[in-house]
C-alpha cells in the first residue's frame, strides 16, 4: 500500500463526532450513563413492527423491496403532509421530502445551498452532527447566544449585522443538547431578522412530539413562514424508531426540487421496507397512542432527574428544565471543565457528555448534557449523588 | 412566496436523471417494456425475508431499531470481507463500509476526493447515477472509449497524457448500461495506467454475480491493486434486493476512514433493520441457493431477449452479448436517433431507453438500452418484433 489520495477541500475540513467516539466507551453495566443521545429501546413498538415488517414484505415486494421514488412513498408523503398541517404548517404532499432520518436532511441542504466560506449561524450550544454537515461543505460556523428562551435575538442581529449569513441552524424544541424550548416571540424575532436579512433558516424539529409539561408550545417557525425561507426537518427517529432512518423535510418548490436532485445523487431513494413500514404504522393510526406511550415513559424518568439535580445540585449548578426532549444541560461553576473530570465520573461509575463540543465558539467547558432517556429511576438517582460526589 | 436562496455552485451542477423521469412514464401493462433497470420482484425472497424481518425486530430490537456503528453492524461487516475474499480481494472486516445502496457509496466517494473542475474519467457509456454524483461536485467528467472487451487503453492512455485524471469509474462485470464485461488483461492494463498517472479507480461491482455462462472471468482488479488505489464497490440491491438500501466500500485504510467521516455527516449509519435483515439471510447461509435462483432466473430471459434479436436484427444492429447483468445494448445505422423514435416505440407497444445520456460525450444517439430482466419470455419475443418493426 504506497498510494496516498490528494483528498478534497471538504475532506479537509471533515470533523469526527467527538461525542460518538465518546459514546461508544461507554457500554459498561456498571456504570450509570447519562451519556447517550440515543432513544430508549423499551420505547419502540417492536410488536407492531415486527407484524407490520412481515406483512409489507410478503404483501408488497414489489414496493416494499423495490426501488422506489426520490421524494419518498406517495401516502407516506401524504401522512408527513398530515403530520405537518397538524402542527399549522401549510403544506401538501408534493411539499415533503422523505429523507434517510434527518441527518441526511441536513447534509442535502449543506450540499444545496453552501460554498466554502459559507458562514452558518449555530446556536450555542447546537447539535453537533448539524455543525458536521456544515463543517463537511467547508463552510465557517458562527456562534449565536442561547438562554432559557432560546436563541438570543440581539446576538443573532449582530452577527448578522457583521457578516453575511446563508443559514441559520436551529432546533426550536427542546435542543439537542440544551433541551430549551425557545419561546413563540423568540422565534417570531429569529424569523423578522431572516427576513431582514435574507438568510435560510433549517428548523429542525426531531423531539417537538416528546412532550412532558402542559403548557409549551411547540408550533414550528415554518407555521409562519410566509417567504418560504424556512425549511422544516421533522423525523421518525424519536417517536417511532432511529433504525428505520426516516426523516423529512417540509420546504418551497424551489428548494425542493433541487434538494431532490441532490438525494437522486445522494442515494437514489430512502429504504423502501423502512418507508413501507412507517407508512403502514402510521396509516393504521398507530403514531398518536404511540406518541403518548413514549411521552409517558420519559416523563417519568425525566421528573427524576431534575429533582435528583434538585437535590444534589442546588446552588451548585444550574439546568434547563427539560419540558420536553431527552436532555437537560447543566452549567457548572466557571473553573470547572467537564471534559477533564470524565475520567473521574467512569471511574465512579457514573457517565455524561461534556459540553464543549457542542459550541463552536470553544466556551462551555463547563457544561454538561445529561440525558434521562436510558436508565431506571433507582439508577438515575443513584448517578446523580455519585456525579454529585465527584464535581 | 418571494424567497429564492442562492444555490451552491454544486447545486447549479447538479444533473436529473433523465433515464428516472423517463422510467417513471412506463407503467402501462399494454406496452411491453425493456426501459427499466430494476431487479424483477419475483427475484426478492420475500418469504424469507419477511420472517427474518420479523425475528430480528422482536428478538434484536436493541439493534435492529437503533441507530448502528457508522461503518455498518459488525457481523454483517465480517461477512461482506468473506464476500470479498471469495471474489479474491485480500481483506477483513476492517476494510468494510456499509452503505445506503452504492449509490450513497459513489456520492461519499465524490464529496472526499472530488474538488470542482476535478477531471473525473468515466466510460462511453457509464451509469448515469455515477455521473450524476460526480457532476454534482462540479467535477468535469471525461469519455474513454468502450469496446467489447472493456475500456479501450489507449483511450484511457491518451487521456490521461493530455489531462490530470483524478478518478477513473469503471464497472468491469456486466456494465449499466453495456453489459460488457471487461477482460482480465485489460484490466491488468488499466491498472498499469492507473499506477503510471497516479489516479483512483473506482471499481464498481453490482452484477459480477449475475452471470449466466460458464466461462466469464469477473475477478475484480482490486483483487490485484497492491498500492491501495482501488476503491472496491459492492451491492446486495441486485442479488437480494434493492429496497433494503445495503452496499459495501472495500478501500485502504486512509481512505476507508475518511468515508467514514463524510457518512457521519451524511446520514450517521445505513439503516439496521435493513442490515439486520441482510446479516441475518447471508449468515444463515442463504445467499449463495439465492443467488443461483437469480442466475436462473435472469438466464432464461437473457437468452430469449438475444435469440430475438438475432431473428429482428440480424445485419441491422450490434449488440453486446449480456453474459450477465441486466442488460443489452444495441447499436443501429448511425443515422437513427433512438430518442426521436421512443414515442413512436411506446405507440406501438414497446419501450426502450435510449442510449444517447449514458454517454458524457453527447454521442451514442443511435444506441439503446434494452433490460431482460422485466418481462416475460412471450412477452420479450413480442417485444423485439415490435420494435423490429419500428425500427
Amino acid at each position: 500500500m504506497s498510494f496516498s489520495p490528494s483528498f478534497s477541500r471538504d475532506a479537509a475540513s471533515f470533523r469526527p463526532s467527538a461525542i460518538r467516539a465518546f459514546a461508544k466507551l461507554i457500554n459498561d453495566p456498571n456504570i450509570i450513563s447519562f451519556a447517550g443521545g440515543v432513544p430508549n429501546p423499551d420505547t419502540f413498538p417492536a410488536d407492531a413492527l415486527a407484524s407490520i415488517a412481515e406483512k409489507v414484505i410478503r404483501e408488497k415486494r414489489a414496493i416494499s423491496l423495490q426501488y422506489g421514488p426520490t421524494r419518498g412513498l406517495p401516502r407516506l408523503c401524504d401522512s408527513i403532509a398530515k403530520i405537518g398541517r397538524e402542527r399549522k404548517i401549510e403544506c401538501s404532499a408534493d411539499d415533503v421530502l422523505v429523507t434517510t432520518g434527518s441527518q441526511q436532511a441536513l447534509d442535502l441542504i449543506a450540499h444545496t445551498l453552501l460554498d466554502p466560506g459559507d458562514v452558518v449561524a449555530v446556536e450555542l450550544p447546537t447539535y453537533i452532527g448539524g455543525s458536521a454537515s456544515f463543517f463537511a461543505r467547508s463552510a465557517e460556523l458562527a456562534g449565536v447566544q442561547q438562554d432559557d428562551d432560546g436563541i438570543v435575538p440581539e446576538s443573532l442581529r449582530e452577527l448578522a449585522s457583521k457578516r453575511r449569513i446563508k443559514l441559520l441552524y436551529t432546533i426550536p424544541n427542546f435542543q439537542n443538547p440544551s433541551g430549551r424550548l425557545m419561546t413563540q416571540s423568540r422565534r417570531d424575532e429569529v424569523l423578522r431578522i431572516a427576513n431582514e436579512h435574507d438568510f435560510v433558516i433549517i428548523e429542525d424539529d426531531p423531539y417537538g412530539e416528546l412532550l412532558y409539561v402542559d403548557n409549551a408550545d411547540t408550533t414550528p417557525m415554518k407555521s409562519r413562514d410566509t417567504e418560504g425561507r424556512v425549511i422544516y426537518l421533522g423525523s421518525f427517529s424519536k417517536v417511532l424508531a432511529p433504525g428505520l432512518r426516516c426523516g423529512w423535510i417540509i420546504a418551497s418548490k424551489e428548494i425542493l426540487e433541487r434538494l431532490e436532485i441532490a438525494k437522486q445523487a445522494a442515494d437514489l431513494c430512502s429504504g423502501t421496507l423502512d418507508q413501507s413500514i412507517v407508512d403502514e404504522f402510521v396509516a393504521s393510526g398507530a403514531l398518536a397512542p404511540q406518541i403518548e406511550r413514549v411521552r409517558a415513559f420519559y416523563r417519568g424518568k425525566r421528573g427524576t432527574l431534575i429533582h435528583a439535580l434538585e437535590k444534589h445540585f442546588a446552588g451548585k449548578a444550574k439546568w434547563t428544565s427539560a419540558d420536553g426532549g431527552l436532555f437537560t444541560f447543566m452549567t457548572l461553576d466557571a473553573d470547572i471543565d467537564t471534559a477533564a473530570l470524565v475520567s473521574k465520573a467512569v471511574a465512579n461509575g457514573v457517565a455524561y457528555i461534556p459540553g464543549g463540543p457542542f459550541f463552536v465558539d470553544g466556551s462551555g467547558r463547563n457544561t454538561m448534557r445529561l440525558t434521562f432517556a436510558k436508565e431506571s429511576d433507582d439508577r438515575i438517582v443513584e448517578g446523580v449523588a455519585r456525579l454529585g460526589s465527584i464535581v
